[in-house]
């Protein structure tokens, strides 16, 4: 039987991850930004607000006519306009002048301050009491108090959330430069495997992971493309791995979970031209049999063929990987949430692997969360769907006792 | 000034959106199911794995066979053939013999075991020595072990993650039952309000909301459609509801910042047939002049024109009310984990009102995480950049002390 060739620790592996290079940028309108990362800052062209704007419904005012105003010795001010939405104010408040203006309304020249309504009483016609003094500025938003001209708005390597497109409508922008989004096909092999729906004949079983992992490719903001399940047969294997790198920026392939399955898998993508194998094993439970390799910059992963290490394996690695290529810092592991949780029970593990351990997280009477492993033999789909987390024991750890706190990943 | 007419409290907001019927269901395929609702359960329609398998490669036994075996006692088994994937074995292994067997292999009749290779050594031709017993079912998943024909897979109410995909693709399940995806009208109102690609006039500003909020839609796996923007005119805006209300499954207006055109919203949904007026008021802020009416089943939410107010108002209502009318429980609050950190200057509040208080996480040297509170002019959009956190101030607090340890909804 073969031995590993490059057996590496996940640490290893991710720092070889991060030598692949980034995607390039595409111009992308803001409307389709969503969870796009920027390729370069956003910069402004203009002051936000254009000019200085109310906060608030009441009067704008000078501020100084309002001082030592109160309930019992009000200040007397003249309406003399209203603004209105839509429209620059074409008048100036003089002293002892104010102007009605709703919330967001431009300041009329001359006016320095905005009284909220409820501290204005009606008085004789054309008139209002203010009973309470404002000072220069109070509830007025300035010219350029928002964002200036020439300020970066949104830097390079942020991931546009909604609060952000909003931003940049209010200034114009609705077209971004961010990292294109990879295109990943992913291939199933196996001579047992056949497609999910057909009916499979004695000995063989479904293909599972084909669906699962093109549906992480698309959870990681990324394009799967389902490929044609390949029997093990290293010069199909090869062709396949070949048609997938003419169209996407990565291969997936899944397969091989019996040894010699592993090997074919080995050699097809070494048939490959200028083709480096990085890692082929990765010191890790589940995923020992992990392939990592670099065909003129474009990563091909080979993942177990059993489809809850191939998942496990996507989630440590593709996950980090896909999001790396566009554009996000790289972050080692599964995708979701770390929260802090108490083992349920103690986990046995092995030094020298670093393993992966689903895991049930259940609020604890006590507030908190406890963490119950799922245990179940390897082969078992189902413990990847009663899990909601994953908890990580290092290379290093026999294992973890009952009662200790755990960083639990949700997935 | 108009009074507001039904000002309710965040939590009766809450109670009132979990009144609203959920959206039908519809055949959605596999591959398009990622992060949809269930609305049945998915049963088992055969058992998984069909046949007993290997769970990792090695010699199927019979397990009695190997009692008593070790190191120095090796027992001596013939190698009868070799099972090959995708095959079902057509032969049995009887007394004293073996059949070479890759993970996943289905063991052939007679075998009740499988000894890992490890634990094997090649003997004479045509045997092995075996050198550690196994019992009954070691390295074997059984029949049905996985799932059983008639079982629930997943169940109703489920968000369907890659690796329930992956379960349901093993076991021939290539559609589900979903609820439907809401279709949102989005619409932007204000004289003021110019489209995000069109230079304002004096007077004028961009249309943010439109953005900001179909991005949120989309984030809450909703299909948001955005209209054109409406000048603050009762019968106009009454128009694009009534417009957005026969396309879609909700309509979201945003607009209205001043007391006037506040009013003119609820005149426009007053108008409408067959409407309730829910809510016209909340006791929040930001997000007071928030509106809720129910149009024969549909929800009609108005938030406030300003952008910072409409988002969160968004965050806090529209976006739980979606992912209820997908299938979701109901839940409170903003999209996004919860953390625990702890506040790093004292916030201010009102008593009465629920404030929503946007705040930048850092992580603390000691350890867990530190929240800083962007403050800042109630009109600035780059507050919302800023912040990647929201705390929520209760009703009944007049405010919370630096140090306090708060919940934080990242977002």
């Amino acid at each position: 039987m073969a031995e590993f060739l490059h057996v590496i620790t996940a640490d290893q592996m991710v720092q070889m991850l991060e030598l692949f290079p980034r995607l390039s940028a595409e111009r992308v309108s803001l409307d389709a930004s969503l969870d796009r990362i920027l390729s370069a800052d956003v910069v402004a062209g203009e002051d936000l607000p254009e000019g200085a704007r109310s906060t608030v419904d009441g009067y704008a005012v000078r501020a100084e006519d309002t001082f030592g105003a109160s309930d019992s010795i009000p200040a007397f001010l003249e309406v003399v306009a209203a603004v209105a939405m839509g429209a620059l104010p074409d008048f100036e408040i003089r002293a002892g002048q104010a102007a009605q203006i709703p919330t967001g309304g431009f300041l009329p020249r001359g006016a320095d301050a905005v009284v909220m309504v409820e501290y204005t009483n009606p008085a004789s016609a054309g008139f209002i009491e203010v009973t309470k003094p404002v000072t220069d500025r109070t509830n007025v938003l300035e010219r350029g108090e928002d964002s200036k001209s020439g300020e970066i708005l949104v830097p390079r390597g942020k991931r546009l959330r909604p609060q952000e497109l909003g931003f940049l409508a209010a200034l114009g922008i609705t077209v971004v430069d961010a990292y294109q989004r990879p295109r990943v096909a992913v291939i199933s092999s196996g001579d047992e495997i056949v497609p999910a729906d057909r009916k499979p004949g004695r000995g063989q079983i479904r293909d599972a992971n084909s669906h699962a992992i093109a549906a992480l490719v698309r959870a990681c903001g990324a394009d799967p493309t389902v490929m044609d399940i390949v029997p093990d047969n290293a010069s199909m294997l090869e062709e396949a791995v070949r048609r997938g790198l003419s169209e996407a920026d990565a291969v997936v392939l899944s397969g091989g979970s019996s040894v010699g399955a592993r090997d074919l898998m080995v050699d097809a993508v070494s048939g490959l031209p200028r083709t480096e194998i990085l890692a082929h094993g990765v010191a890790m439970r589940p995923g020992k049999p992990t392939l990592l390799a670099n065909q003129a910059g474009k990563p091909i992963v080979g993942l177990p063929g059993h489809p809850v290490s191939a998942l496990i394996v996507a989630q440590v690695f593709l996950a980090p990987l896909l999001l790396f290529l566009q554009g996000c810092p790289m972050e080692k592991g599964p995708l979701g949430q770390r929260i802090k949780a108490e083992l349920a029970t103690s986990i046995p593990s092995t030094i020298g692997l670093e393993e992966y351990v689903r895991v049930h997280l259940e609020e604890s009477p006590q507030g908190g969360f406890l963490a119950h492993p799922v245990f179940g033999k390897s082969g078992m789909i189902s413990t990847m769907v009663k899990a909601n987390g994953i908890v990580m024991i290092p290379l290093t750890a026999e294992g973890l006792p009952k009662g200790e706190i755990v960083q639990v990943i949700q997935y």
